[in-house]
């Protein structure tokens, strides 16, 4: 199994939460053209006010790192630097199911 | 949006967790023809060697409901139990993306 998976775990600075959530769904609209890109779903947590979870799926590591060297990519990232406070990736290996 | 979508994390008992992760892909099979699950993707964690986290996309709340009272899930929710140190479902909201 090569393909790559994890979750983007990101606590937004007080307030910032929209404001980050709306760079992610760009974010993932700039993905829509990427094939090696599957999953890129942004998901706000029910309990915590400023979590925002996203959840990816790639081909493989290599389309995954590919994607953070492009240009558009960089630039959302830059934007949303300022607006998070926290990052949590959770690091997973994908073994099956529905969906893989 | 009405999608209903979770991150079922579980902890397996020690030695266990291959164990629950078949029984998780054996209810991941039972849910192919079922059209109100959309994503039932079982991983395991890269840095826990005892966690698996399942990423669940459901038509709505009550699909995944509904879910819960088939016979043959049940059946395998009572063969998972005894494996299982703790669960904590990650409760989300979808906001958008690729792939939702």
């Amino acid at each position: 199994m090569s393909k790559f998976t994890m979750y983007g775990k990101m606590t937004a600075q007080p307030g910032k939460r929209d404001e980050l959530v709306q760079i992610l769904l760009q974010a993932a609209e700039g993905l829509t053209s990427n094939p090696g890109c599957e999953l890129y779903i942004v998901n706000i947590s029910e309990d915590n006010p400023d979590d925002i979870w996203v959840t990816e799926l790639w081909r493989d590591a290599e389309a995954h790192a590919d994607s953070l060297k492009d240009p558009g990519a960089m630039e959302l990232i830059q934007k949303a630097r300022p607006l998070i406070a926290g990052i949590e990736p959770v690091r997973l290996r994908p073994v099956g199911g529905k969906g893989l």
